[in-house]
Order: C-alpha cells, then sequence, then structure tokens
C-alpha cells in the first residue's frame, strides 16, 4: 500500500480508519469499492451496497449556488457510488442542516432537487433527521443491493484491459473553474446537472474487471485504479473524444489546457472501468445494442504511474501532486484553481 | 395530525418531507419510528432497519468538548435509534467533517470514542467518509435487521396501558445544564456515557405496544406517544424512582426542579415504552428473570395532553411550550436553559 501513502487524503482516511475492526460481513477492504459491499445472510445471494457522501464547501464556497443544485446533487453524489458498484438503489437517508436564516423558498428548491433526483433514479428518500447550524450541512446515506455472482470493485485492472469512460469529461471542473473564475456565463452554459449511471452500472458489471466513479474527476479516478491494481495506465490525447464538448469549447476560449477539465477534482459522475484484452470485442457489441458508445480513454501496461500517449511518446503526469494539490490548498478554492493552472503551465501534457 | 402541527419542529420536518413520495417498501409513516423499517424482501421476513443522526451543535457548542465523548455519542445517537425498533446492528457509515486545526491526538481521541461505542455493542463501522471544514461535522448512519412478526413502533400506546422507563432518566439533561451553566464539576460527576438499550429493545419488542428512545428527554419522548397515538398521559412524581440519583442530588444541590431533567432535549437514551394492561404482569415476570428492574413513569388514559400526578390532582404540564422552547430559542443554549428554568418557575409541578 505504498503508492497509496503519497496520496495525503488516502494518508488522513487510514489514520481514522486505522481505529476501526473491519466487519466479518465486509466484502471490500477500504479504498476498494465506491460503496460497502455487506453480505446480510441473503438467500438470494444479493449483497447490501452502503454508500455516504456529504455536501458542505460545495455550497459554502458558491459553487452550489441554487438550493436545487445542491439538493440534486446530494442524491447524485451518493447513487453514484451504488452504480460503480453495480447495485440497484434502494432508497436513501439524508441529514440536511440548514441555516436557519433560509426563507421557506430555498427549502423547497433544496428538497425539489433531491426529489426529482430520486424520481430520475427511480429511488426515494426513506428517512433521515433536519437540524439547524451555523453553516449548510448536507449529508445522505444511499442503500442498493447487488449481485454477489457479479460483485465489481476498484479491483482486478489487468495489464491489457482497456480503459472506458461512460461518456465523455469533464463538464464538473470546467463549471467549478469557470465559476469560482467569475466566468459564470460559461458556468450557466455547462447546464452542470450529471446523473448516477445507474443503468450503465448494471451492465458495465457483466462485462468490466473493475469500476469507479468520477466524482472526485477523471485523474482521480485513474490513479486510484493505478495504485489499487499496481499497474501503469496510459491515456489518449485524443480530448475532442474524451472531454464534453461544451466543456472543450470553454477550454479553446479561456485558453486552459482541456487536460485540465480531467485533472480537478469536481467531477461528473461519469463511470470509469477496464474491460480485459478477450473480453473487449463481446463488450463493444454488447454495448452497441444497447445504444450506447463508451469512450476509449486509454489501456492498462505492466509498471506503475499515469502517462498520456502524444504522438510517440508517453509524457508522465505527476498525479501525486495533482491530487495532493487539493489537500494542501486546504479549502481555498481559488489558491488550488491558480495552482492547478500553474501545474498545467509547467507540464509537457498537450 | 392536527396534534402533531402544534410542534415547530415536526411542522419543519413535515414541510421538508412533504416534497418526498413514500417508497411502497417502507412499512413506517413519517415520526412512526425511530428507524425506518424497510422491506427488502428477505426470505426470513427480516426487515432492514436503518437511521441517521448527526453531532454539530453538541461540539461547537462546547457540550461534548472531550473528542472521545463526540466519537462515543454519535454511535450511541445511531444505535439507539436501532434498540427502539428491536433491531439488531450490522454496522455504521459515518461522515465526518473535521476542522483543518485539530491535531492528531483529538481525531484519535474521537475515533477511540466511535470505536469502543462499537465494540461495546458488538457492531463495527463499515464505511464512510471525511472531509475538512469550518466547524466540526459528525454524521452517521446505523443499520440493522428486526424481525417483521415483531415490528415494534411509536404507534399502539392504548387506554390501560402501562408507560415504563429502561431506567432512571436525568443524567443527560443535568449534564448539559450544568456544563452551559459553568458548573463542570458537577457535570463531570455525571460521567455522561449513555449506552444504547440493545438488549432492552429485543426483550422489549416481546413485550411492548410501542417504544421510542429518549435521545431528546423523556418529555420529548412520552409527548411523541401522546401524539401519536391519541391518548392522555399521566406521569407519576415519584423522582426518587424515575431519576437518575446522581442527577437528583445535584438538582437539589442547585435547587433546580427535578422534573426539568425529563424536561430539557438532551436525553440520554433510554428506552420509553407501554405495555398493555393484560400482558403487563407476564412482562414483570420476564423482565425480573432477566434481572431488570424497568421504571414504572405512568399510564396510558382516553384523552389528550400529558399530566403528573400529585396526589389527587393530576396537573397538566404544557408540552407543546416545552417542546418548542429550543425551536424558538434557535441554538442559544443559554437563552434555551433559562427560558426552561422560567416556565418551571411557573408550573405548579412540583
Amino acid at each position: 500500500m505504498c503508492l497509496n501513502d503519497e496520496i495525503m487524503e488516502n494518508r488522513f482516511i487510514n489514520f481514522i480508519a486505522g481505529n476501526f475492526r473491519k466487519s466479518p460481513l465486509k466484502l471490500n477492504n477500504i479504498h476498494e469499492a465506491d460503496a460497502e459491499l455487506i453480505d446480510i445472510g441473503r438467500a438470494d445471494g444479493n449483497l447490501l451496497a452502503i454508500t455516504t457522501d456529504s455536501l458542505a464547501e460545495e455550497i459554502s464556497s458558491g459553487l452550489y449556488d441554487e438550493p436545487y443544485l445542491a439538493g440534486w446533487m446530494l442524491v447524485v453524489a451518493n447513487l453514484s457510488d451504488l452504480a460503480a458498484v453495480g447495485a440497484k438503489p434502494l432508497g436513501m437517508l439524508i441529514s440536511l442542516t440548514l441555516k436557519e436564516s433560509h426563507r421557506n423558498s430555498y427549502i423547497e428548491k433544496l428538497t425539489q432537487g433531491i426529489d426529482d433526483a430520486c424520481r430520475q433514479a427511480g429511488t426515494y428518500i426513506l428517512g433521515g433527521d433536519t437540524n439547524q447550524g451555523e453553516t449548510d450541512y448536507l449529508s445522505g446515506c444511499a442503500l442498493g443491493l447487488a449481485a454477489r455472482e457479479k460483485m465489481i470493485t476498484r479491483i482486478g485492472a489487468r495489464p491489457g484491459d482497456r480503459l472506458y469512460l461512460s461518456a465523455p469529461a469533464g463538464s464538473g471542473n470546467i463549471f467549478a473553474l469557470t465559476k469560482f473564475n467569475g466566468h459564470d456565463k460559461y458556468a450557466d452554459s455547462i447546464a452542470y446537472k450529471p446523473s448516477p449511471r445507474l443503468d450503465d452500472g448494471l451492465f458495465i458489471r457483466d462485462h468490466a474487471n473493475c469500476c469507479i466513479d468520477t466524482s472526485d474527476g477523471v485523474i482521480h479516478a485513474v490513479d486510484t485504479l493505478m495504485r489499487l491494481n499496481n499497474v501503469k495506465i496510459i491515456l489518449n490525447n485524443n480530448w475532442e473524444d474524451i472531454i464534453d464538448h461544451q466543456a472543450l469549447a470553454i477550454c479553446r476560449t479561456l485558453k486552459i489546457q482541456p487536460w485540465l477539465t480531467l485533472a480537478g477534482i469536481h467531477g461528473e459522475f461519469e463511470l470509469c472501468f477496464t474491460t480485459g484484452r478477450d473480453r473487449n470485442d463481446e463488450f463493444i457489441r454488447a454495448a452497441g445494442q444497447r445504444g450506447w458508445s463508451p469512450i476509449l480513454l486509454g489501456e492498462i501496461q505492466e509498471g506503475s504511474g499515469i502517462f498520456v500517449r502524444q504522438g510517440q511518446n508517453d509524457i508522465p503526469m505527476d498525479t501525486t501532486t495533482i491530487r495532493n494539490l487539493s489537500f494542501e490548498a486546504n479549502r481555498d478554492v481559488l489558491a488550488y484553481s491558480e495552482r492547478l493552472l500553474d501545474l498545467a503551465d509547467k507540464s509537457k501534457i498537450e
């Protein structure tokens, strides 16, 4: 796990989790799956998949200044973790701490966003609690069922695998970057409103070796797969295919390097997964039958590290530094985006 | 539900929850159970019991100034909801948002409190997430299994029932009252460290008509049972049996009316339940066999409202005002305790 220890966030999580015993009912180890997979002794072999995710900084920083979006995202962030383990949602619990100063109209829009996201996913709010607080703090917990014999986690990538995204990425980071830098008209044009890829997740678990969502951005996801599976990952650089076309157009207008839309930590909740060499043709054929074109992002090789293929050369990407930037910036979003842009200026990645 | 609408907290919850659809898998209605009871289609008839509870004000106000206590209470608050529905815990998820300024020793004590409370209850932390934030915010979600044929909720109290507590109460409120008013030596003498009554809950579900925990104090629990079941509740006033002996001694020293230790919202996580007239003898006999003496708190009658029996008279207790005090005090704990003490001065309850 020394590759994992380079990431400050992982070190912090390990420091906290090091005090806890692992439940004999839990099938995955720490970091190994987007949702915890619990054997609750069901006769039909279904596992319980559970996850928790919170929003606080996204609201206090002004990124989700629309309450509808905050509510929508609370649901999406949690359900996306279920999608990544190929689980069908049973529902969600929510814990809402809200500032006293909010008017009823704020709370109505917040709950409307929560309800709409649940309806779109065919699921329900099962319960929760509410509190008044100094700052807004929204916490969710999603539950689902996942077939044991089709269990999929972040573990399983092998040299020779192809690396895919469920759809073009980058809208989350370009939304955040433009919002924080006062380019609200660009942020609005993104119409950032991701959906959890629940149906894709059910399909992927039948074909893929491993899966993770891009809730913290594509590079975060790819770097996590690299470390957990002890492999090298080569990324393609055909950004026009990999990056959301609106995000790419804004990059060109604002002279932002396209790959930065994959490197920031505000993701878009796509699924990132690998398929084995021998199963890839069957996967592409079956994906076509359901009218779906996953995005080829790169390939898995023996070794370690993340590289971008530029012509004949594989350019290294310092994903350790990239991932640690946000932890070091300590919640200062402007400092974070400046350091990210600075990093891109110094990089050889085009 | 108009009795429920008098309580501002309930009105707020109804306003939020009014936007959500009820899952067809959920057996209880809103307010009706301490944990949500979900039919996940298990062949053995077990229901999934899930609940979420958060700590924020308890930390920022200084009430839980020891990180060990904060961690312990996060677990207890969630597991106590499982106890009240007679569920056996499967484990917990935790979402920890922590101020950057905390040293490692703070986090170690916090996680030690979490782990110790889990071990005592024979359960586990299954997973979670961590964030940095402006203020500390701890959120938990507990899962358990509850036998469907023994399902117990807050609904079921009938005229003629006896009302019980799992043990003497009041330590939570006397801890808070002394802590907030600078009487730290009394707060320390309480050694406030409640345990979830999981074993009692499993026993109670075999004998009782309804059950609720006293996480928000005894009066909050009793008032909730009164409203949900459309009954009148008469409380006994033998405080020396009902109130924790250390709490009662502090009341006498500081000249605080004993019943206030039941009225405040910082509870002690006992279980409050009713048994039917015809099943009471069997209940007392079986309780004795397990070496347990539940506390007789009062009785259920036809009608509505909460009364305290003083000699020949039943003195009304304005539980609507009591419950709304904390909502109105808007997180100002000193204002809240002043208003509570003022209310007691004006009351005829001794």
